[in-house]
Order: C-alpha cells, then structure tokens, then sequence
C-alpha cells in the first residue's frame, strides 16, 4: 500500500497538456460562454426548452463562435478543428444547444459548404451563418435507417420543366428524426435519387426550402413532429415529406455531380457508389463532434460525482476518528477511477482525431488539394470507431455516475438526469454504434480498398479474396516511440505488468489475432457449399466486431501514450503515466478472459492484474480530484445543487456527530460502527 | 447449423407455466386494469403527470386491487403474495402509478400495519386502503441514505406532557426522497431515535400529520419539493423538516417498543440492533415488489424491441430474395437473446421468492406465530439479492433495448424512454445496490447469525473468528433434483456444456470458492498488523461483492432449472430447456475469466463456449416473438407506436421495392447488396 505518487500535481498543468492544438478555442469558451443563458433549464416543457433553445443558437450565433469551420470570404475562418473543437466546448451547456449548434452549422452548414458550389455559398453561406435561414439535414428515412445508399426518396429531372420533382413515395421514404424541422427549419438539404432522363445516378443533395417567410410548409411539403423524446428537449426533431416537390435546378448541391439544362448528368467520379461516399467522407465533421460532444458530458458527470463521493459520508468508521468518504471505498473506486482513465484515454486518442481530419478538410477544401483517398479512408474509420468508443463510454459512465450519486443522481437539479438523456441518443445517431464497428471491420479486413464506405460485397463470395492477406497494423501516434517500446518487450511472460512495452504488444496481439481469426473464417464460409451469402458473413459478425472493438482500443492506448510522453512537467508526466497504466491494465482486464484463451496470460498471471489493477486505484486516490480538476470546466457550468450544498451538509453532521459522541464519551456511535443496512425507499 | 426445436410453442402454456400460483391475480389485471387511464402519458408536465397519478391511485383503490396484503378483517385479504403480485402487474402501466401504488399501500400502509398496533389498525387502516388518508414512509435523510440505523432526526418522550418532541437538528438531517410529499401527504410514518428518560432507544416510527385539512403545513413542519427527477414525474417526492413538533403519545407505532406515561420505555427485544433490524425486517415486501416491478418492465422493453427487430429490415441480402430482419442478425440475438433468459429466469426465481415471503409473513403476522429467524433472515436476504439482480437488469436491458430500436427508441411516443428512465432510481432505491449486495454478503460469511441486517462489526477483529468455518451452500428450489444433477458429473471437463448438471456445478464451484476466498482473505487482514479495521474490510471490498453476485446468480439458475422441471407440455419444455441452457451458458461466459482462472475452464473449452452459445441463439432464433407472448402483455398496455406503425411501413417498403426490382429486371437494388454505411445524424 505504499504511494508511488507522492507529489502533489497542478491541475493546471494537466489541463494544458489536455487543452492541446486548439487550446485558445476552448480557453476562449471558459471565458466568454459562461453564460447561464446556455445552462439547461429544468422542468420546462418541451415548447418552453425549444423556445430557450433557438435564442441561445441565436445569441451563440452573435458571439461569432459557430462559424471557425466556414471559408474565410464568408466571415469564417477556415478552421475546421477549431469548429468541432468549439462545439466540444458548448457541450459542457445545455447539449440541446450543442446539438442544435450542430444541426445548423455542422450538418446544413456543413452540406451546404461542402457539397454546394460557389452560386450557393454566396446566396446562402451568410444567412445560414447568422442563424437568419434555419435548416435541416434530412438524409434518414423513417424506415431504414442505417441503408442511406437505398433512400427511396426521390428526385426526378424533368427537362421541360428545368426543374426537378422530390418525391417521398411512401411513409417508410418520409424523412424522420431531422432536427430543426419541427419549428425553425426555412431550408432543408434533402438527400434523395437524383434520376434523370430516366436513368439513376444515385443519391445526391439539394436545397429546399420547407416553410415560408410566415414558417407555413411550403406547398407539396408535409411537416410532422417526433413529439417528445427520452432528452434533447430542446431540439425540434420532426418529419418531412414531399409530394412532388418541384426544385429549381441550380437547387441541387452540385460539386460532385452536375444536370446539365437538357438533363445530361456529369461527374468526375465515375462509380456511383464511390461517388456517394466521396460525398458522405465530406461531411465527417458531424461524427467527430459527437464523439468530442460525448467527451465532454462525460467529463462533466465525472465531475460532479467524483467532488460528490469527495464529500459524502456513509458510515463511520468502526473504532477510528477517521472520516470515511464515499471516495474512500474500493468497490467506488473501480467504479470511477477506470472510467476516469479511459475518459483521459480517449481524450487524446479525439485530439489526434481532430488534428488529422483538420489537416485532410484543409489541404482539399482550403488549398484545393486532391483527396489523399487513403488518407480520407483512415480518418473516416477512425472518426467511425471513436465515435462508437466514445459514446459508449459516455453511456456507461454517466448511467453509473448517476448511480454513485444515489438519490441525488435522480434529481435534475443535479444535472445528471439531462447528461444521461441527452447523450443516451448519441449511441445510435450519426451512425449506429453497431454499423459503424462494420464499417471500421471493414476498412481493417479490405485494407481501406475501393467502396470503403459501402459493405457492398461482405457476402460476396469474391469479396474475401480480396481481402488483405497480411495484417498491418497501421500507427498513428507517435509511431516511433511506440515500436521501441513493443520491441522491447522479449514475450509476454514474466515481463512485469506495468511495462508499458508489455502493455501496447497485448493490445496488438489481440488486434491482429482477432482480424486474422476473422478473416479466416470469413474465406473458409465463402467455400462452404451452399451457405447463403448472407450467412457467411452474418456467423462471423461477432467476430468481426471484436475485430474493430480490438483496434480501437489499440489506437486509443497509443494516443494516452503519446500524450504522455508530450508531457513535460514531472509530476503530472507521472500521474498521467499511472493513469495510463490504469487504463491499459483495467481494458485488458475487462477482457481478461481473450487473454487467458489465446495464451497471453497464465492464470496466476491473471489474478495478479487484479491485484495491480488494484494498486494502482489505491496509487491514484489520493488525485481524484486533481484529475477532474484537470478537466476545468468552470464552476459556472455544472449547475449541480449539491456540488454546492452537499459539502456544506456534510460538514454540519460531522461536527454535530462528534459533539454528541464527545458529550456521550464514546468514540463512535452507539450500536453502529458499520451498520450497511438500507432503507426501505420512497 | 441443425435446427433441435423443431415444434411450434404455444405461448399460452407459457404464460401458465409463468403464471404461477398468483395466476388468478394476474389473470385479473390483464382483464380489468386494460385501462387507458393507467398509462403513461408523453410530453406533459410534471404538475399534469402529479395530477394524473392521483387521479389514477384513487381509481386504483376503488377497484379493490391494493389491498390483498391488508388485514381480512379491515376489507384486505391477508394475502401477502397477491399483494406483491398485484403491483407486478400495476407496473406493466404507467411506473409513476406503481410507485405511487407502492407508497401508499406497500411503504406508509405496510408500516403502519405491521409497527403499528390495533389501536392504529382501527383508527386509520380503512382511510389508507381507500386513499382517503395518503401518506408518506419519511425514513431517508438528506445526509446519509445507507446508514439507516443512525438516522439524525431525534423524537424524545417528555413526560410532563405526555408528548414526543419531533426534531430536524440540521439540514443533513431532513427527510428526502419522499414519495406523496410534494404534495399529496397527510400523514407521514417518521423514522426517528427514540429518546426517553434520557437515554436513545434506537430507531422508531411515529404516525405524524404532515398536512391539514385545506392541504397546509402543520405547524412546525416545512415541506419541500424534490422537483422534476429523471423520470417517475408522476410521483411527488419531497423533503419534510419538523421543528419541535408535538406528537401525541399514542402515535408510536409500538408493536416492537412502548413507551409508558411515564417515559418508562419496554420491549419484546431486548438488544437495540436486532430489535430495529426486526422492524426493518416486516418492511420486506417493498424491496420484493421493487425487484417484481423492474422484471415486468423489462419484459415490456423485450416486448417492444423483439417485435420491432422481427419487422425491421436493414440491408437487402446480397443476391437472395429472402427478407433479413434485424433479428436474423447474430450480433443482434446477442443482445436480445441472452436478455430474455435471464429475464425468465429471474422470473422463477421472482415466484420462489414471493412464495417464501408470503408463507413467512403470513405464519407470523396472519397465524400469529413467533417469527422463524433463519428463515426471516434467509426471505431478507434472498429479497435484497433479487432486487439487485433484478434492477441492475432492468438498467442494462432497457438500454439495450432503446438502442436496438435506434432513433425510434428515442421517440418517447415508443414506451422505451419512459421504461429507461422510471425504472433508473430502482437500482439505488430501497436499498442502493452495492450496499444490498453486502447485506447479502454478511449473511453468507456469518450463516445469517446475530444482527444480520447490521454490518457491525465487519472491522472488527474478532469478527471474523465467528464467521462459517466451512461453506454450505443452501439450497431452494427443486433441492433433491438440483443435488441429483450435481452428483450425476463426474468432473468439469470432457462434460457436454449442455449438461445441466455440469452448468450447476460450475455456478456451485465459483460461490463457494469465491466465498472461501474472501473469508480467507479477511481473516488473514484481522491478523495483520497496524491493518485499521476499515482497510480489513476495504481492501476484500470487491472479492466480498462477488461472493454476493455468484451466490445470487447460483439461486437464479436453480430456480429456472425449477421452472422447467415443472413444466409439463413437451414442446414448452423442451424449448424453457434450451432457454436455461442459455441463461446458465450466457452467464458462464460474461465470467469466462474466472472460470478460466480457476482451472474451471479450458483455453479450448471456453471457446467451445462461445461456440455453443451462438448455437443456442440459432436454435432459439425462430422462437424469439413466441418468447415474449409468453409474457402475455395485452397489447392496450403497451403504448408503443412502432408496434402498430412499423410492421405496415415495411410491408409498403418491401412491395415497393420488390415491384421496382420486378420493373429494372434485377434481383437486388443496384449497386447496394450491404451497404452498411450510416447517415451523418439530425
């Protein structure tokens, strides 16, 4: 039990090691969005929130900070890290307004910039900017929503006219869950068919206006309400449909595919479905601010039941003077510390993530460079499988924040109640978790190949020829660093556990076995005779979403470790180094069983990841609270009751305890010492 | 790939077998409480929610259906089962109406009835049954929710005026949480120290009016609200404070502790501990009904999520013209499968324990017989490990739920989003889970002995000198059939996993050894040196709580194994079997680890594992929609939108696309097969 870390740490220190590339963007937050304005509001009613919500999208509108990501000739400033890095920060507040923020300027924005050419931008960039045209992005369909490439909506070319017809053919085509559309959506960018002299080129986007200057439909235009949801109350989801909508032809978003007036359709990418997914890759920002979004409800429950366990007392301590805290208890500390550590894991692994796709986004729609097609495959993969890891992280977390909280975790004056039904969708919008883990399977099985973003072929019996022979890992981080450590490590026995060598080669065992096992069973099915395409691959999937579950656990530990070696200042280089050990150690062990399986671990082996894991809670108690300090969210923006009462509570009954126990004598309660019986509830 | 449940179930044997011996009760709520006044209603607020609630727990009481537990001779019928039953099946409807169902009759009127005395029966039991008198159950302190035995409000004795002097002496102090509070309370049943004479007696209940009858404070007691919570908005929770308030003499509940004119004070029991855990003790049927209610929650999110994933379709399958639905998907059956068996099992293991608490009380408080202690002990034990086990499968089954039913799940007009966040309190209420699961712990280490419900003395040194020697496991259900399996093994290898007698053992092995374990390990921390008593305890922490969780899962499976062998009709045997085998594999697996770790499992065997659990999901696949009518939910309570809508949407979508494909001469859409690429979200 012997504390290896001894020195106390600034938290000041960790936040800037934290803060990273865009550290002005998010110090500029701290300061200038404290702003009760943007702090949720609660038990208003659904129209009340929606209300409160599109002022507070129009007053952040007005403060500037919305539109880093938009070109500079706009007012923008060509910033597109500093865009997701900003929205990471507005989602500490109320993430009705985050995701609002995101809807307006990171989906419609984002379409109408990214897809559009110059005649749309210098028609609608400004307004959208402003906040004075709101919009939708209406690509889901009420009736499948994970198949975006087969939309029935559609969008028929008529030469005569000039113009084209959108048509939603059926209830399961109506666009569903579109935020903005309920209330203030003027324009939508509607993904549909484009078909023209009578052939289908695939789906493509256009801008339509929904509502008139007096915010009636538009004629043809049925707008419906998704009505209340489990959170986001703010946000005004609702459903559109088209009955033969006729749409100008300059309306269609034209950079990756032009009609001509008599109906010739054009494009540089010839392959239709390459071309889709060009088009989606574009539009990758959305699925790196949830992800970065999620972070920060995650940091911010961490928070405020990390400083409530702080306080909190739950039974005196059998024969000792000593103040027993919540905190104190080691069953809690495997709760929180772990979480803890992935939450700075994946931290990092985002800021790496933001960095790369900053640096894709700027060299093609800044300089006008050519696509670096693997490149925009690698980031697409990785925005997919951070997005799965961090928004499951902050499911897990924030239902079990909420629970270390007890009854206060329950009351939304305790903020807790809107961080889990707020963030509880994001598991499952801008992309399913599950289908985004096949899509990152996907590029890791075919090495990123052609029609990354399609699974066209998974059971095709060709496709697994196809597929790379040799596993490579591909690196990130600070590649070199990295395979000095792995190298170093002679196997995997008797190497002690926190070797960080040892750590990173467990983690790359397990990647590459896993795909490799995947990938074997995936060709042995496609020579089973008479096993349906289908089958083939749907007997491997779990295997195959181990597959990618495996990979990016392996991304997200190399990019802890790189930050830790960007770490300067000694005692916070330690702490983070402990922290890292923590989170390498607590996901092999959450896996342990993987390990055992394939030879990686002995079983005595096995029981002493246990007991080190263990220590190292024991190691990082005593920083608890340094760490989430190191998160610095002001004080301004948790709007928690008992961050501010419980500590004050807490302190009275101490001090009238021990008066009582002075007056009779005795060192602890009568009858007590540590009684765990509970109540009956409410 | 062989398909071994070839006969079609009816699910009406289903619901028989799960009916149980309270069928009748059930039967009767499925045909009387089909009442849309009894549902939930989305997107109103918290005030309209209250009202609402009320309105529906007086519409309750009317129908006769609370008032099974209460006395025969005061219009009840002594029927402690059935009363349980009955709030099972309250919480198919809108939770808000169980909990408030709970309060009333379960919490406030259960206490009365079994602290109180016949004085107390006369004067109010008959106002309570009929809801003319509600009230609250004022145990929870805002301080300190676990530590029950040393709640802070005091009531002392003053002789001179023959009244108790009821007090708050701080803030920590007040009482929190509590249900018909806010606003509905006119009597409270208080928790308090009883001081007489000058000396604490422990805790005791007084009857106190709360409220006058214009709905006013009395005088010295302050009301708060709890205000809006993650979800119940239909029960009124609130904080009661009292400043010296007069309560008569003959408002103690005093079946277990008198005080005279005098202030002498008397009771049946003599150590002050056991005589409040005996209090504590007659409470049990809040905790029982909680675990019940979670269950049928659960059952209504299956409900809804099966149905929906066998309408849902995703992704054409390449080249064939067979329809897949989600459900045909492994990963999906991985989520829902496994869900389902355990949520039978908890199910048997739910009636066992009904059955048991009700031949316990009614033997004491029906025939008036002397309470049996082991049994007491073992009923409480039994009811805090179920409603752990219960509620924490509820938190993670619901969630899975939501997300297997995507943005519709998020839709509140979908069930689900109500079912997730009513039923997340359940986990930290009546009892917080983690401290149950000690409770249930302590009774393992010390075979149920003195002060049971206390963990005094879990510090102490001597402590562990008193615990078991040598471990037994006790045994329920189906003893002489589960003892015979066991027997019949030879070994753990080279046995079929589908062996039941194998999968016994294996859950047998783990309790014990875990058991031993911890006992080892605290008896060597008593004999360390300078160890302080808490870090005896801590540092065993999670070794303790697994104990707990194997012994809880030991007595679930061998209730399933009960359940089935009860089960007479051959195809609806065969097939709860296969679901049993499910329940014991899937269970084996989430703690492949340990099995492995401790020579249980083979590397090559715990593959097999895996193996033979996606077997079990294909056998049970064409099943899965006969498994949840086995539950028998009338479909007017399930409020679910996209059970009416989705079926006939993808129907259209189906023909549509079928009549497009017939048109373009092709088979699949083209240029799609898979496409597994997701939108960008709203």
């Amino acid at each position: 039990m012997t504390n290896t870390l001894n020195a106390a740490v600034d938290p000041e220190v960790l936040r800037e090691v934290l803060d990273g590339r865009w550290a002005h963007v998010r110090r500029d937050a701290r300061e200038n969005l404290d702003d009760p304005d943007f702090l949720p509001v609660y038990g208003e009613t659904m129209a009340e929130a929606r209300e409160r919500v599109t002022r507070a999208a129009k007053k952040l509108a007005d403060s500037g900070r919305v539109v880093l990501g938009f070109p500079k000739e706009y007012g923008g400033q060509d910033d597109s890290g500093g865009s997701v890095t900003s929205i990471e920060m507005v989602a500490f507040n109320d993430l009705s307004i985050m995701v609002k923020t995101g809807v307006q300027w990171g989906l419609f924005g984002g379409a109408l910039q990214l897809l559009g050419t110059k005649r749309h931008h210098d028609e609608y960039l400004r307004d959208v900017m402003s906040f004075a045209l709101p919009g939708c992005f209406a690509m889901t369909e009420t009736g499948h929503g994970s198949d975006v490439q087969q939309l029935r909506t559609t969008c028929t070319y008529d030469a005569a006219t000039r113009t084209f017809d959108l048509h939603t053919p059926h209830e399961a085509a109506r666009k569903d869950y579109i935020g903005n559309a309920a209330k203030d959506g003027r324009m939508a960018v509607v993904f549909a068919q484009l078909v023209t002299q009578g052939k289908n080129h695939g789906v493509h986007a256009w801008l339509v206006p929904i509502r008139d200057e007096q915010g009636n439909p538009m004629p043809g235009v049925t707008i419906g309400d998704d009505g209340p949801k489990a959170g986001l109350p703010g946000v005004d989801n609702g459903r559109l449909s088209f009955d033969h909508v006729s749409v100008p032809r300059d309306m269609l978003l034209d950079r990756y595919g032009q009609v001509a007036e008599d109906g010739t359709y054009t494009s540089s990418i010839e392959n239709e479905t390459r071309r889709f997914f060009t088009m989606l890759g574009t539009l990758v920002r959305g699925r790196v601010s949830v992800g970065g979004s999620a972070g920060s409800a995650t940091k911010l429950a961490l928070d405020i039941a990390v400083r409530y366990g702080e306080a909190r007392r739950q039974f005196a301590a059998p024969g000792e003077e000593r103040e027993i805290v919540i905190n104190d208890y080691l069953v809690h500390q495997r709760k929180l510390l772990p979480a803890l550590a992935k939450t700075y894991a994946l931290h990092f692994a985002q800021g790496e993530l933001v960095e790369t796709m900053h640096d894709v986004q700027t060299a093609v729609h800044v300089h006008g460079q050519e696509i670096d097609e693997q490149a925009q495959r690698e980031l697409e993969s990785r925005a997919a499988g951070l997005k799965v890891a961090q928004t499951a992280h902050a499911t897990q977390t924030i239902q079990m924040c909420r629970e270390a909280c007890g009854g206060a975790g329950y009351l939304q004056e305790n903020r807790l109640p809107h961080l889990k039904a707020d963030t509880d969708v994001f598991t499952t919008f801008e992309g399913d978790n599950t289908v985004l883990l096949q899509l990152v399977a996907k590029g890791l099985l075919t090495g990123y190949r052609d029609n990354f973003g399609s699974l066209d072929g998974w059971g095709r019996v060709g496709f697994v020829a196809d597929m790379v022979r040799e596993t490579v890992l591909e690196r990130t981080a600070a590649r070199a660093l990295i395979a000095r450590l792995v190298d170093a490590v002679p196997g995997v026995d008797d190497v002690p556990m926190l070797d960080r060598g040892w750590q990173l080669k467990m983690f790359e065992f397990r990647e590459k076995h896993s795909l490799e096992g995947a990938t074997r069973r995936l060709r042995k099915n496609s020579t089973t005779e008479g096993m349906a395409p289908f089958d083939m691959f749907n007997d491997v999937q779990d295997h195959v979403l181990k597959a990618a579950q495996t990979h990016i656990e392996r991304i997200v530990l190399e990019s802890f470790v790189a930050g830790v070696d960007r770490t300067e200042e000694p005692a916070a280089r330690q702490l983070l180094d402990t922290l890292c050990d923590l989170y390498a150690l607590s996901t092999i062990e959450a896996d342990k069983a993987w390990f055992l399986e394939h030879g990686q671990l002995t079983p005595a082996r096995a029981k002493l990841l246990t007991s080190t894991v263990n220590q190292l809670l024991r190691e990082l108690r005593p920083h608890l609270v340094t760490l989430v300090d190191g998160f610095a969210i002001p004080d301004g923006w948790k709007a928690a009751a008992i961050l501010v009462e419980e500590p004050a509570r807490q302190e009275a009954m101490a001090a009238r305890d021990a008066e009582l126990r002075a007056q009779n004598g005795q060192s602890t309660p009568e009858g007590t010492a540590t009684a765990v019986d509970v109540p009956p509830g409410q």
